[in-house]
């Protein structure tokens, strides 16, 4: 199990590492409904091995606090009543370091108990627990910027934004009519909504080998593009006229400039960099008027071997829903993925912010189509 | 073109007699932003008419009434600026017969145009035209139904409740693995998003021959299905919640017995009917409930043929997107069904309401998953 | 009791007389939570005489319809549950003319009961229902001026506009330093808020013999009476900011004329004509525009004499709260007033809207401070 | 100047001292949009010293930090743009540290320049600026309270709770009819809604010497008071149904016993203590049950030499509005005061979180009557 004790103190350790800039204060305020602040994902994720496994397999299992159980449960209606979820800012108790040493009592335990090799079914929960924790990495990370850009003094997170890369290929790929397999394969660890390997009939496609990038959205923008209603959805109209949305998340323009805040502060707007920070309405409306279409996620799986990918999460085309077989799991695990396939959409890739080694082709993830604070982009498709 | 204008006259005089036993009152209320009164859809119905064809054809058109362009344009951004749809039901003039006069002035420009063959666009203009009202002739029985069931008093609209359909087969239709055709084909009419006829890839499946009755819906609802977070999707819990729901709308228990409000008033419950006015929230929990799901949209066209369908609109588990080569028509029509291609499911079928000759199988009707006022029902899969 | 009889017919028809203008359409809107339909003012002011005084003063009262208890009960919770009020314009049932049909069988029931002298506690009660009437006389039309002003088409209902009334003198009135009474005397009728005559000591003050005409307003709003904090009461400068309030209700500028909606249409503002339909927070802001401040109700009270009122409701700057010694009359109608007695201004004067003989100078008016849609004006104080 | 260079520094320790038991994370979080987090009391105390002082003396004062302006203006619309109201708990930077870095920065300005003689007219500014400050240290304590009750974990500031306080003394106080003097006289320091000394003609009253205790508040309770619509103001209903409210903020019953939420932690709740935590619309509701009545404000301030005040902040049956002659000042202390003039009542007294030597009978406090967070109780009159 070396390996195994080495994958999930690599993994703790990177969240921590993430933190590491951060002031006691940073790890408090929650700016929005949809973000959580650093302290509770530290929390929350220790609270993953805490209640699905070390409660399950350590008898008389001793809990480092007994009102954790309520303060740090996300979304589990299997495991309880729980704190709600726009309250994860006002607690201000438990204190950063009562959290770090939660941290640290759950890993000794899990240490002890990893070094017996565990049976299969429990190795498979704690690498679920692993995955889950590095998707919560990327969240801290996006929900941080998040509350950062509410401050009008711009805090600075890292050196160098993490926003500026750039497209290595251009033009189009095309792929034949056909029928192509879609869903994950191997041994490899996967999510349950990737499972349920099948077979789709897919017509074909061709597909954008570059994404869009920050001039050509300005393009967008300077051509009236936030303001011709026959590009939108007719929910998009609506959110972007409601909330006053004229440009991507994050962006400012200053007198003649267009500048972003970044996680390394304010910067100007470099034009080559791939864009970033786009609700699936904004991506929807700028296909429209590139008289493009957005990819359908299994156009994007099918092509994924070909196009270079990675940098930002990519809308695509389709509902999140269940693929055929598809297997609610039992216990609080099914909670985790089908219970939320209902009005979200499809992103496919991974971003600048996605933990290494976690990004794979058949990973599907999902958002509602107004959220903009992912490091989300747009690929086109025709 | 005498069928043109027989099919014209039909349909024109149909809405007519389905306002027949209203009282001018009855034409003015808008209960919901999600319903319309029955002058508006009386009105609405002959703006379709006067704003995309008459104003086109016929030069030097004079406008019945110079307000109604603003007044009855429903959800046209291209034609120029509208009364907020939450208004529909503010504004006292036009009064009933005054919209009435308009029918008549309206229809009486019609069949003089149509008496001169028409050129094939502008028939097939025409033709979307008929079928447009024919779809607010449903609209207008579910949402008077809905106005309806506001006033305590019960109004009673026909003799009889049209809710009370049965089953005529029972038992499950298995449909083998394959290749298969979607989407419409022929030369009859459809709308834009039936057009693109593809090929799928279909995984062998079961489709239920009958849909879910009163009395099966019944055990849910005792056996806790509104209590129990694991049958729901995570937003059909919160809906169900903060909405207080814990029964299909119309519904009421008085002491021990179930009754549902009708078109012809308050009605005990008739446990064989086919369950009606559910959500998809509370579909998809039902199927959960019986170890099942709901069929897609691609099964249920693929079964059509073999099952016998018709007196409810069925949620299936489809959400509702554009097909393999969905063109959005040029002009005012683009804004038909394109627009609205997220967060809504697809239903199949057809309901009671439903008028004539208008149900087929390719038909993709859509709505979001929390509406309960159209003659919604359950259909299973596995 | 010829005379009351004679009052209670000539107020009863001269609610009635207010309706000939209208359609049976113009009946049934409820353009905001806080008007009412003309229907529904019909029915509640009958309501009134058969719940208040037939239900107790005839044996086995035959009431006209069982549901009009809960239909047209508009705040007594002592009386039983009732029709949420935002329902109003939803319930196409009864008709305009069963309303009718109702007054007429109460009227005719009233009439019987008063030919015979009654009590003079219940007598007390029947001009108590007199005066509740006028007073949905004067809310009758201001709901209906309300509604028809959301029609694009600017609906007339009268050939003349209301609102067309000017001042007949100017300039200032002082007042000496001292001790005054306020609060009702002598026998005429009054509400139980105006009870509790008592004596203030009031300090010396003057008071403009004026209302503030319209041109006086246009001022304000060109010199930015709108756009500088420092006029407004905070919560006034939030609500401005949040519903948008650049002007006065109904008021319209085209081009560069104003215009305001009146009863008798779209009409170009008479500069000279007594300003309205003003909320408390903007009179308080031009008041201080002015440099002036608003009259106490007390002040006002004790100016009334000297004074020419009468066409608009007067703001002034005292709170809706109870007389010393102010008593809550035991059942239902004790809820008439003292319930409300909190977050509203009181008005004085009486409006052209207003029932003739119903005006008195200690009449206490109430509407909460954002509240335009009466004809309410502004005179200063200082 | 030693006096007033004592009373600064003595103040500004104080705010100090009251923070003291906190960690870093407790002066974060804003639990709710009318509290604001210690930290930034601390920060905008200091700010109120540096904007309306410092940058007013100091020729070419160097601000300590240029976006403190900006980020601890708290309503002042003379002083500039502002960080929204509801966004105070989302600014992790600058920390709890670099504020107390800013205190000291301002207080060193602050102590040079008060050893200079400083005019009268900033004197007075200053001596504001203290009893503003004191202003907010009941403020940050009734805060922080709010915040800390929002933690299932019951955190604990204090040893003993500050809620236990006791009468001393019972019956009633009867005053004479009479005319008596109202608002501040002296020379002391007092608002300038205190100020415009005038004359009232009360009418006789009686007061109650004791406040209500939470026995005669549970009376209330367990007699139905929150479920009897009679006791309560139609908007105090409206509220408490709304919010269900069914006991003062704070209060739980867990089996049959009922604890309060003290700073302290969670204790049963003393019978004999003052009742605290009451909204206006419970208070009167209250006095309503008790067949009483709230004082006036100028009841209170005739009776205050006679009674024992001090310990609750006594809601008044008065509403918050000026006094004859009220000034607004010149400048940003005008908006001081004045402009929070409507829609809230009156209450005089202070309470056991008051500042020392802050509390005086002329004193006008004032909150929205649903307001629940102070430690406000219940004193009766009749």
């Amino acid at each position: 199990m070396t390996n195994l004790i080495e994958h999930y103190n690599r993994t703790r350790k990177k969240t921590e590492e993430l933190c590491q800039p951060l002031n006691t204060e940073d790890y408090l305020p929650q700016a929005a409904d949809f973000t959580s602040p650093p302290k509770w994902h530290l929390a929350h994720t220790t609270w993953f091995f805490e209640e699905m496994i070390l409660k399950k397999v350590i008898q008389n299992y001793q809990t480092f606090d007994p009102t954790f159980s309520f303060l740090f449960n996300s979304y589990y209606n299997s495991l309880g009543e729980r704190l709600e979820r726009h309250k994860r800012g006002l607690i201000s108790r438990p204190t950063v370091d009562y959290v770090y040493q939660y941290r640290n009592y759950v890993d000794a335990k899990m240490v002890v108990f990893l070094a017996n090799k565990p049976s299969s079914e429990i190795e498979e929960l704690i690498i679920t627990g692993i995955n889950h924790e590095q998707q919560h990495q990327e969240l801290l990370l996006t929900d941080l910027k998040y509350t950062f850009s509410q401050n009008p003094s711009h805090p600075k997170y890292t050196a160098k934004p993490l926003v500026n890369t750039y497209n290595t290929s251009e033009g189009w790929l095309t792929m034949a009519e056909g029928i192509y397999e879609i869903g994950h394969i191997g041994n490899g660890f996967c999510f349950d909504n990737e499972l349920g390997r099948h077979k789709v009939y897919q017509h074909g496609f061709s597909i954008s080998k570059a994404l869009v990038t920050n001039v050509d959205f300005i393009a967008f923008i300077e051509r009236g593009g936030y303001k011709n209603a026959a590009f939108w959805l007719d929910e998009g109209w609506a959110w972007a006229n409601t909330n006053n949305i004229t440009k991507p998340l994050y962006w400012y323009k200053i007198d003649k400039d267009w500048f972003y805040y970044t996680l390394a502060g304010l910067e100007k707007i470099d034009g080559n960099a791939i864009l970033s920070h786009i609700s699936y309405y904004e991506a929807a409306a700028f296909a429209a008027f590139k008289n493009c279409r957005l990819p359908t996620e299994f156009e994007w799986e099918i092509a994924a071997d070909k196009i270079h990918w990675g940098s930002r999460w990519e809308w695509t085309n389709s509902a999140y829903l269940p693929y055929p077989n598809f297997k609610i799991k039992a216990g609080a695990l099914g909670e985790y993925n089908g219970k939320f396939m209902v009005n979200q959409m499809v992103l496919r890739g991974g971003s600048v912010a996605t933990a290494e080694a976690h990004s794979r082709k058949t990973y599907r993830n999902f958002f509602h189509p107004q959220m903009q604070w992912q490091f989300s982009g747009i690929r086109l498709a025709k």
